[in-house]
């Protein structure tokens, strides 16, 4: 059996998250079982939640374990098969961890999905085909419900999440605003993505800045607002919403490492009359099907053009992950292993 | 025509409300036009949302205009009419402002309504079975959809929505916790409205203290939250939300003098998954001959109990709006006229 390199948490963060959180080690794939597959990763994914599973705090998922493979979303391929429904060679997403190998027991429902690579590219079922997708698909159509001609905001636009609901919202005849931290963030977002415009959040610094530049990209007021960062802008959203508008909050990365991230003025969720929903894209596995359908279509016709970062080796990993924290990547950050 | 006295708008307030921003005033009723309508008022509302529109901000209500009768709820009896479906001596409802005296014009849809004071007395319109009732209701059953068995909570619980909350909740199975200002008032909402506790925020005057109380009035958690106060107490409540929480959000009564009042941790709308809408009752006005209904009933019964502040005589208005905005009052604040 082939070696497997693996990244674990060998301790957790106090405060903003280090490369030395981690450790590389490596070991022997066991021999399989009965419906046991043994998986080749060719991509794992970095995605900000990780972050928050490596405190050890009340959350809404269990902390990751110390001393174990750090959990993830994984692209590969089969190796070895003793699963009737799968074969050496079938292309195959899973959530194997930060390692370069898994073994999964394919009989348990939903832990290794067969996919079809013909118009896809593997890659992007770990990105806009994938949990960073379908978290999109379920902010704009489930909780905030656009109308055509209404004005959606994202933040982190130019990533997995934010680019996905761009292409979802513009396909349902919305204004898109995004919001990034770099000019040239922007003028993908704008040029590749299609948004009609992009706010560059480090010409703003603070939340009167920031919503001055919103009150100029989105003369009409903001209706739909897809919340990925937290802090000042956050506030600033706020401050240019219309009556009845809807925020869909799927992640605060500006808190991950535990400062605190107040919000300045909630009165004006009365005073917009605001909807605003806390969401967890697994615990709405029944909307997956049809998300991933529209996903798949979105980028299989080119509407969608999802970028990538892409670090190579799993000894990468960790360097990746704490870079994607800060913003360096740019799109989906992916790991290649193979 | 009788003499009308008026309290008026003559000043917008510096921060913290003060008398001096009203003024007194007289006039004689002018001769009633066909459909015309004069009422007596025998009780007007202070409630606090007269508080915001005070103010010359951008709100979901136009401000109060300078120079003009503050506006208010009111009820009364029909003195003379030139409406066929309104006759001398019918009790009426209606927004007739801080006077002695209105002239309605009643074939305005929803201007002036007759009510049955056979089961409940007539000051009720103005509050269990009035606005503030409906109020309760809507945010209760169409924003927080409560479960039996779940745990609500309730600030300002003695008063005319909170007391209203309570037996809605009650009635729906729940176990139903306040927050009131004050021994007397905890007394009352545990003793008289039949809450299942009641906490006395002069004892817990941060968000850690109030949250250690919380947690032993509400050992199952919160489930359902009805916001009427902002500021720590906010805060502590989402300390304690369980999973699926949510949050109907329709007054801010801390915050409408103009100092910030931030949210210390919007994050745990993520971590809990909690649903949030601010809302003005007087946008669903469809929703209002159901909830009047079943509030009326409640009343009629002695299952609600509502308590009354009264003060006594036009001039008396400005210093019991006042008291209600400090938490002096207990229950529903009315001015009786006559």
């Amino acid at each position: 059996m082939p070696t497997n390199r693996q990244q674990i948490l060998d301790n957790r963060p106090e405060g903003e998250a280090v490369a030395a959180n981690f450790k590389l080690v490596s070991t022997e794939t066991p021999p399989l079982q009965d419906n046991q597959v043994l998986v080749r990763h060719h991509f794992m994914s970095l995605d900000p939640y990780m972050r928050g599973r490596m405190n050890d705090a009340k959350s809404y998922a269990k902390p990751q374990p110390l001393g174990e493979v750090m959990q993830g979303g994984t692209a590969g391929e089969v190796v070895e098969s003793r699963h009737p429904k799968f074969k050496p060679g079938d292309k195959v997403v899973g959530f194997g961890g930060w390692q370069e190998y898994s073994v999964v027991d394919a009989s348990q429902p939903g832990s290794l999905k067969k996919v079809d690579t013909s118009r896809v590219p593997l890659s992007h079922y770990l990105g806009a085909v994938g949990m960073p997708g379908v978290t999109a698909w379920y902010g704009l159509v489930k909780i905030i419900q656009p109308k055509a001609g209404e004005t959606m905001v994202v933040t982190a636009a130019s990533g997995a999440v934010g680019s996905a609901f761009g292409a979802l919202a513009k396909a349902r005849g919305c204004r898109v605003v995004g919001i990034a931290g770099g000019l040239d963030k922007c003028a993908y977002v704008v040029g590749e993505l299609g948004f009609d415009a992009c706010i560059d959040y480090r010409q703003h610094a603070d939340a009167k800045s920031m919503s001055a530049a919103l009150k100029e990209a989105c003369p009409d007021g903001i209706d739909g607002y897809f919340e990925n960062v937290g802090g000042y802008i956050f506030d600033a959203v706020l401050m240019r919403t219309n009556a009845f508008a809807r925020v869909a909050l799927c992640g605060m990365i500006a808190g991950y490492d535990g400062q605190p991230l107040p919000l300045s003025n909630p009165a004006l969720f009365l005073m917009n009359r605001i909807k605003l929903e806390g969401f967890i894209v697994s615990e709405h596995m029944d909307v997956w099907p049809e998300a991933l359908a529209e996903l798949g279509e979105l980028v299989a016709s080119g509407k969608l053009k999802p970028r990538e970062s892409i670090a190579e080796g799993i000894e990468s990993a960790p360097e990746a992950f704490l870079g994607l924290l800060k913003g360096r990547n740019f799109g989906k950050q992916l790991v290649k292993l193979a």
